[in-house]
């Protein structure tokens, strides 16, 4: 009933747009009563109040479904069904345009404000650049010309309802990503990232070549289009990202095993980054080479793709890690909100930082994400820790929302598209086979050196799970220049929407039809002995799994990490146990006594106020040796001595795995 | 140690800026490698990185002086200390401006994005008009010229660090203002209320008179620059918005007198949006008389303030009301996450309605923040309470840090700017003047009816905090289109550093020195014994201070008031006994029935719930039966049938005031 009434004040607020649009023609007849300057604002502000009435139509709605437990449509797949309703409201009422004179709209920044009244400057400089490329703006004067009586006329509405795609890469991807890396269930995460990076890296790259390779076949055949080789590779790095928001929202209501999801939301994580990079990198490429095959240019490509990853992440753990230095050297927890403000901060400026450094802001937010999970979060104030998770989840919340909202509404008001059904359904063909590549044989090649499988039911969930979403949609609209990214961006657009819909409503029948396991006890923070059992029941379980196992090469490469972590890292960085001074190796007292803090030495060993950071961390120590690394603690027994294992106070479990170069210095510790 | 290192940090990051641009600068000399699009975009990050860092510092030098109990400057005050440093690094560094060309950056918004590479748009028409102002904007037809070599020269970083005053106005000032209204202590502010009136409302418009009047008579003096009556006193308008953040703040840390921390708050609060429609409203006499005085004009502008407040005031209301309806007749409590999006939307939706209805957007959220806060704030769940709070307590930390960093760095960097030494003390005196006439006379008035009489050194207190901060600031830079507005613009600037710096730095001694009390316990929520007992210490305690009493016509009025809200619309709009059923006539019961929810009618009576709210209601009972209201019940008592008095059973207290029209059908419910 609510959401009926709110629908209804909808409409009149539509209406209210289109009545006031209707008042400001008539005004303009009569310009001395009204100003095209105010009715602008005006127009503004309702767009935005259209666009909130719809956020607040999609809540009440979304409410409404969870409330009656209808679970076909998520609030990402309902956000973009009102914005599609919308969009075709807008376009089909709005009165054709005005094409006698093209609509600019030039907003004048001057030193010199007396500009907006009567002197005019004499001739303006106007550099038109393509969005996102490195190529020379072109520069063109205009001087001016004589005085226009009559006023520029009002662009249509749904010409105001487009937003500058930027907005989308500077205010609501950092937010998602940023989350996305924040709310991270790390241990699983960490657990499987053989798997993830694997898909992520390799298998993203493998689509992205595959859906090229397929589109240049297929455009070679359609001869009312033009599409070059690097179009078709760049269109495959754009398509390349998915986002199974939808599927993952409902892997967590209906409590799906943790590992797929683990997989699956690690892979969409990592791949967004990786197609991100990627299309920047086909871009340098098209640059450099124009159409034929260029190895000098090619190279350069990689190079960028390697050079903006290792930046951007290098940027945004130091942002991370920085924060972690500030929280845990300053006694700002005194005051959650000074903590929390600086964590705000920190955060977003690892953004700023990664874009000035022109490396690749989203990825280094990622990771910036990622490092205050795993690092910052144990030093904040229990208040500081519930009021940056709530901040980031409304936050998160909103944009994915208004992201879809807004796929929907461009649809219709989108301007530079082009149309070709050809196209579009060969870039489905494209993305299918893409994913096909991506799935099916890396999962074999990673099986082989798993022993807890990827099975084929997990398999084909993983296929049906490659929706494309906000990403996808943001790269395709950045750049619609050329005819043939207009194409791009259609295309996009309907393949956003169609597996949004589609996938995201089939994801509960899919699960069933798959006979995947779902109500698996998601590990809550605090209850370790629950979680002692599900992994138990993991292990030798009703899937018949065994602990996860990645080939050895990068099992070694992974213990080495989780042991500079836990010697180095996690003491320096965080107020919890065990401290520098017990970690080092004496030799470096004097060092590790300067980066203990007294709250930390006075820290209770495992304590209660350790549990709930605990179990979000990777060094868990119930983890460590029931279930997760086990398979890599078996890799190295042999290199272990057992006099060391039992040595040790501190619950440092994970010594059970490879000391490696601390292992020498290691033992004075232990008397 | 951390907030030097931090410092240090810093310098880095500026010295990086500076050598940023220098490299742009030899980029330019070799455009085949760069392009300004990238180069203007870095400058964007590093300027955003420069203001964050800024935030940063400010905030680890909060921190520092908290810890160390250092009271004597704020937040805001240090925000703008560092503003001001950096603000003059920037401009005593940056090379001299290349003047031979003026520098002119246009944002083309335009349908054909194909615009942006080859085919230019053969003609431009920039519509120049001026800032919030009704007249025509000037239309400028500019022609294509001839294609330019060189590349645009960058503008100098000074203005780059130059923000759109409207990002103020639009995204700054609605989170500080609704915070006002969300945070107000409800109890004190509507105790105090028609004190509060009087100042904001007669005393605000008495000190834009003065100060206006002050600089007229000084402006005449002055040969070399030229004010208009009608820029007297739009400058009376701007510089009369109070903003003692500062001092409030103080007062908080303090625990200083609750009705002077009521009245200060309410008037600042309130001020703010009567300085904004009093501005808006001189610009439109402005419009319609041409300096000479003119009465239809006087009535128009009069005419306008009214219907902006009125319309502003309905609006916020609205939104707020609407909210508490969803809130409570939707289960939207069981999803914390939905209902504060909603809660956040609505909030921002009422803004964006009151600017496209052409009322005054900052008005309207000051009243959406107090009806929420009287109203939705009871219906939410108690992990909304405390995520909203949160939220808001955080989004204005950061908003107003920002606000005075940029203020600070506004004095070096801001560019249309003209300084006058004797303009500038002489609105000094101004402002001392009009602060005078604003406190002293209207005290004086305001005594005669109160028997909580505002004793001398709260009016000292009251004139000392009349400092000016954002508001005024924002409206001065508004429009910076004539000298006149650049000598305004300039002085409100002095004026809100000296104020701010000032006042905020000394406002300690001078409560010790005007023997303030302070250490007055806050009536925290819940805590309602305590409260008992510092009523009754105010009553008859050491300042001899009576329960506050205004005229009696206002009484009645506010009773009135009460009296509506306790019987018609707290039942209607929260989730909180007693319910319609209760309150209503039996006449009305098919009506009550509707709009009382089962949560409601479950709710206990005064149980521990309804403390937390409560408390901060007006309609608290001890507050009504021990202080606050007193004044009211005694003047009323009269009508009132003590029958009627006792024969109610629901603890609706105020009942002893007077019922007025709801008293003959109240009755029959008392069987």
């Amino acid at each position: 009933m609510a959401a009926l009434s709110m629908l209804a004040c909808f409409v009149a607020v539509l209406l209210c747009i289109r009545t006031s649009r209707t008042d400001t023609k008539e005004d303009e007849i009569n310009p001395s009563q009204s100003t095209s300057a105010t009715s602008q604002h005006r127009t503004d502000s309702l767009t935005i109040l259209m666009l909130l009435g719809l956020l607040l139509l999609t809540i009440l709605t979304v409410w409404l479904f969870k409330h009656r437990r209808f679970r076909f449509v998520h609030e990402t797949g309902l956000s973009m069904i009102y914005g599609l309703i919308v969009g075709a409201i807008i376009r089909y009422t709005s009165k054709p345009m005005d094409v006698s004179r093209d609509y600019v709209r030039a907003k004048i920044i001057s030193e010199n404000h007396s500009y907006y009244t009567d002197n005019a400057p004499t001739a303006l400089y106007v550099s038109f650049f393509a969005r996102n490329s490195s190529a020379d703006p072109t520069i063109r004067q205009y001087d001016l010309g004589a005085p226009v009586d009559e006023p520029i006329t009002e662009p249509p509405l749904e010409r105001t309802v487009t937003f500058d795609p930027e907005i989308f890469f500077n205010v609501m991807l950092p937010v998602i990503i940023f989350e996305a890396g924040y709310s991270m269930k790390r241990r699983h995460f960490f657990r499987n990232l053989g798997a993830i990076l694997m898909y992520a890296v390799v298998g993203t790259t493998a689509s992205c070549l595959v859906v090229g390779g397929i589109l240049y076949g297929t455009t070679r055949l359609m001869h009312d289009i033009t599409f070059s080789l690097n179009d078709c590779f760049y269109f495959g790095a754009v398509i390349s990202a998915t986002d199974p928001v939808t599927v993952l929202a409902l892997f967590n209501d209906l409590h799906v095993d943790v590992d797929l999801y683990a997989i699956v939301f690690g892979e969409s994580v990592l791949n967004d980054a990786v197609a991100i990079v990627l299309s920047e990198s086909v871009e340098v490429y098209g640059e450099l080479s124009s159409d034929s095959f260029n190895t000098e240019a090619l190279f350069q490509s990689v190079g960028k793709f390697l050079g903006v990853f290792t930046g951007a992440f290098a940027i945004g753990s130091l942002f991370g890690l920085s924060t972690a230095f500030l929280t845990k050297f300053t006694k700002l927890k005194d005051f959650p909100l000074l903590e929390t403000a600086l964590f705000f901060l920190m955060s977003y400026a690892s953004f700023q930082a990664a874009e000035a450094a022109e490396f690749t802001g989203i990825v280094a937010v990622l990771f910036c994400g990622v490092t205050q999970a795993h690092y910052t979060y144990n030093n904040l104030s229990a208040e500081s820790k519930d009021r940056t998770k709530k901040l980031f989840e409304l936050a998160n919340f909103l944009a994915e929302n208004f992201v879809f909202l807004y796929i929907g509404v461009s649809v219709f008001t989108l301007q530079p598209l082009q149309w070709h059904l050809g196209f579009i359904l060969s870039s489905f063909l494209a993305i299918v086979v893409g994913r096909f590549i991506n799935i099916y044989p890396l999962s074999f090649l990673l099986n082989l050196g798993r022993s807890n499988k990827i099975r084929p039911n997990f398999q084909h969930m993983m296929m049906f799970s490659g929706l494309r979403g906000a990403v996808a949609f943001a790269l395709a609209i950045r750049n619609t220049e050329t005819e043939a990214h207009q194409h791009m961006a259609s295309a996009t657009l309907m393949i956003v929407i169609v597996t949004v819909i589609l996938c995201g409503g089939f994801t509960t029948p899919m699960l069933q039809w798959l006979q995947i396991r779902v109500g698996v006890e998601e590990d809550a923070p605090g209850q370790m002995n629950q979680l002692a059992s599900v992994r138990n029941q993991q292990g030798g379980g009703e899937n018949g799994q065994q602990p996860g196992s990645t080939p050895s090469e990068k099992a070694w490469l992974v213990a080495k990490w989780y042991n500079f972590d836990t010697i180095v890292m996690k003491p320096l960085l965080t107020n919890h146990r065990p401290t520098l001074i017990e970690t080092l190796p004496k030799c470096c007292l004097p060092i590790a006594k300067i980066f203990t803090t007294e709250e930390q030495l006075t820290q209770g060993l495992g304590g209660p106020t350790d549990h709930d950071s605990d179990t979000d961390m990777i060094i868990d120590e119930n983890q460590l040796s029931i279930g997760g690394m086990s398979d890599h603690s078996q890799l190295d027994q042999a290199s272990v001595s057992p006099n060391h294992q039992t040595g040790r106070k501190e619950p440092l479990q994970f010594d059970d795995g490879d000391l490696g170069q601390f292992e020498a210095d290691d033992k004075p510790l232990t008397p």
